[in-house]
């Protein structure tokens, strides 16, 4: 890496710890004591029915393995507080309470204990809080993602019966929601809720960093941010703390260069080991639509040499014919759809998209030397690309040995412009054609295919995915907008259980960006 | 209740605050990382095997489902912290901690969530506890009364390894047990180490009050009060400290004057439900010891007539020959052996005996009145009970219908002087001779047979007595002494699991006293 650059670092991270934003809190009692129920025909086979207002509560009093299930009614990122008094005998042992936090019904149904997933279980909002004293405010210590609470009596031998009162969330986010301008008028009823869902999504999600998930994992990740920092710039345009976000970035770019795909925020900002080559590269757009949306172009041109580096990195792992063949078997993602999906096609794609945005970048920033090198970069992956990926006969677009036809390949060679918008429009109607394409399965690569459509003048059929795919969580009752999402497989994960993925994630805050863009405010 | 004294309570509750003692701190490390294993010659079932030097912590790590057990070496009361670290890997997920402290090795042998005794499960010390930072300084919230801390990685897939470090436990007592005098050189070896462990119990009972039981269940019961005090005397002569506690019990009188028999100290101080005939009549005894011992005549000047009205009280429920027979059905503990022991002679011994230290110390706190209603109480009574229940023929103490004899009734109606110290002699040796006497489950009647056996002469049979029972539990590897004690049963508990007990209690610190009286320091 440029000494220069690397010594920086220190400094950026400074600059990062000053930028981190104040979180906002917000009070937010139950609105009704549900029952979670078994139900086949529900998403993921758990409907919630609600049996009673949440001001019954006071009435009720609980005994040894008695429980009760709140419903705030909304999604919510944030601390617990409740009262917790003896009532009919005095307090003759401490008070053992089960917490669950659900972002979902399931969560609530299914067993933590049954769970074999290949992700910690720590990650499973539960947790057991033995109270030493009553009467007791009580707060479980940590900070919870949920719009349901399961709270049991965990004792089958309790000597008294408890009251619970005073339940309420502080919950916190660095947007204050009141910045957020109303729709336009003009927006379909569907498109508002889709655009309602994923503002709650982004608030949520935008903690002292851009979170990827609220629940899961709460790292920041450089693709998830970029996405919830679109939805952003188009609504409540708090441009500080996305620059927090860039500055932590660049400052924890390792000695080689390169970008971190993801970092820890706590206890104090460490580099994540995984490298992921989208990651990499999307600095450039990442710092490139920051500019853009805020008109600071003084923090573009203090770190727009990291971005530039990434591109280079990249490029130097690029066959003859200048497609990047992944010779040392990175990281590439596109995708959760690992054992499926080949990637080749859309990361040259994205590659090249990068390393377009990155001259822009370095022309917005007086850098010509640097615009020129990443054109170079472009216009050669690009040849390279539309020679191996693109059947000029058919016009279908292939990845692999198989051929493999999918989205990511489109998407990616659009967005990238490796096709010409005609090329493009055929490469997609051909697609929709071929039954047994890859789909997305992620709103973040769902996201990347909208813009593509956009990109080539599909726009009834970019509107009709942001409805079937967003549209579709909202139809299964999503309170934010999740992870993953796949209409014919509720149960999908990456990990081995549904109950460990997260149902909000930054990633899929990015259709607001879509929603605003196209109905702009008056 | 005397409206003067009713009007007191608030003023007596205002000084006890006031009176509230400081604990002093000690930091401990563990000595040793053990495992605990199934050995059916072991106390219990459990034995402790010593692999290695707690030095050996730094150089383990941890991965999902694995843990470690730490040996203190010694009793404790206090709080865990520790330093938990990810290596190998970025810490990429919260690491969830399962916690057992322990007692007892059959507390880490035995599986918690087995338990199905009928005392709340919440007493068991588990904690689950979920850090989501890393590394971290882990302190499990509540506090503690352990040797052995089990630690473990309660997730099956954790994605990095721990390392634990420093860890320590922060213990607490408002004893410094650098003011207990060291024993006479005089003293048997054997009666050294039942010092030993007796002055550990009396110190780590008395916290800001004198705590029942360390583990379970916190509360201040006047009995154990009582005899923790006398170790107390006996030893680190810190007086303010009962002192505090004497005010507490007075302030929480009820408003027909009875004397609470347990007090919960925390939110606030409240007083508990249960009323023990035995721990009313105890007040006076109590507030007589601590002023003789302290001579702090003013406080028991304050608080006398509390004492008095206790007496009154059982008195009031005498029939005609002046036996107390429980017309009310109160609760008349005697020993944790409610289904076998008859109760009816042990208490009319116990209210003689407490109405003679009422006369006591009503002469010393100048109430001559009261000293002569306690004097006739105490010695209609005695006729009463003498009548009643020693078989003048035989010499032998009889208790019921089925004329039950046990260590309870001989020890009490000696105590009270209803029996000449010639016929307590007679009736203890033939209790000594009758193969199915009822004999003592508790510390805390023990305590009162070996008072009784050196009252009435029996010198070598009391001392023998501390040997069997005290000494018993230091064989068995007692690291405090404890609640229950049957040399023949070890599983005994009065709450459907040897878990629940209580293996340093308050009551069983007594001992100490006996010892020190004989053995004067020089």
């Amino acid at each position: 890496m440029d000494p220069e650059l690397s010594a920086r670092r220190g400094e950026w991270l400074a600059i990062a710890e000053s930028l981190k934003p104040a979180l906002l809190e917000t009070r937010h009692a139950p609105v009704s004591i549900v029952s979670v129920e078994r139900d086949d025909a529900a998403f993921q086979g758990w409907s919630v029915r609600r049996p009673d207002s949440a001001d019954s509560l006071a009435s009720r009093v609980l005994g040894g393995n008695e429980g009760v299930t709140l419903d705030f009614g909304a999604y919510l990122v944030g601390h617990l507080t409740l009262r917790a008094e003896n009532v009919e005998r005095p307090p003759g042992a401490p008070l053992r309470l089960r917490f669950v936090f659900a972002e979902r019904p399931a969560e609530l149904g299914e067993s933590f204990d049954d769970y074999r997933g290949w992700l910690s279980r720590a990650w499973l909002q539960e947790e057991i809080h033995v109270v030493d004293a009553l009467p007791a405010t009580v707060r479980p210590p940590r900070r919870y993602a949920f719009r349901y609470v399961r709270i049991e009596v965990a004792d089958h031998a309790l000597p008294y019966k408890v009251r619970l009162s005073d339940v309420e969330c502080t919950a916190t986010s660095c947007i204050d929601t009141d910045d957020i301008p109303p729709l336009s008028p003009d927006v379909p009823g569907d498109l508002t809720e889709i655009d309602r869902v994923g503002c709650i999504t982004m608030a949520a999600c935008m903690q002292t960093v851009v979170e990827d998930g609220t629940k899961r994992d709460r790292r920041m990740w450089l693709g998830d941010m970029r996405l919830c920092a679109l939805a952003n710039y188009a609504t409540a345009r708090r441009f500080d703390p996305i620059r927090h976000c860039l500055y932590l970035f660049c400052g924890l770019t390792d000695d080689e260069g390169l970008n971190s795909a993801c970092l820890y925020e706590h206890p104090h900002p460490v580099r994540g080991e995984d490298e992921i080559v989208d990651y990499s590269v999307q600095l450039a757009p990442t710092l490139l639509e920051y500019a853009e949306a805020s008109g600071d172009f003084a923090t573009a041109r203090d770190l727009c040499h990291v971005a530039f580096r990434q591109i280079e990195i990249a490029f130097a792992d690029c066959d003859s014919r200048g497609v990047f063949t992944n010779p040392k078997g990175k990281w590439v993602f596109v995708d959760w759809n690992p054992d499926v999906l080949h990637t080749e096609a859309a990361i040259n794609g994205m590659i090249v998209a990068c390393a377009r945005a990155a001259a822009r970048l370095a022309m917005l920033c007086g850098e010509p030397d640097a615009a020129a090198r990443m054109t170079t970069i472009a216009d050669t992956m690009a040849d390279g690309s539309r020679g191996r990926f693109l059947d000029e006969t058919t016009g279908v677009v292939v990845s692999g040995p198989d051929r493999q036809v999918s989205y990511a390949s489109v998407a990616w060679l659009t967005i990238g412009g490796v096709l010409t918008a005609a090329e493009s429009r055929r490469a997609f109607l051909e697609l929709f054609g071929i039954g047994d394409a890859i789909r997305p399965v992620t709103p973040s690569l769902t996201h990347h295919v909208v813009q593509a459509l956009f990109d080539c003048g599909l726009k009834d059929e970019a509107w009709a995915t942001v409805r079937s795919f967003w549209g579709g969580m909202v139809e299964r009752g999503a309170d934010a907008f999740w992870e993953v999402f796949d209409a014919d497989d509720p149960m999908r994960s990456p990990y081995g259980s549904p109950l460990m993925n997260s149902y909000c994630h930054a990633w899929s805050a990015g259709v607001v960006h879509f929603i605003r863009r196209a109905y702009p405010p008056d």
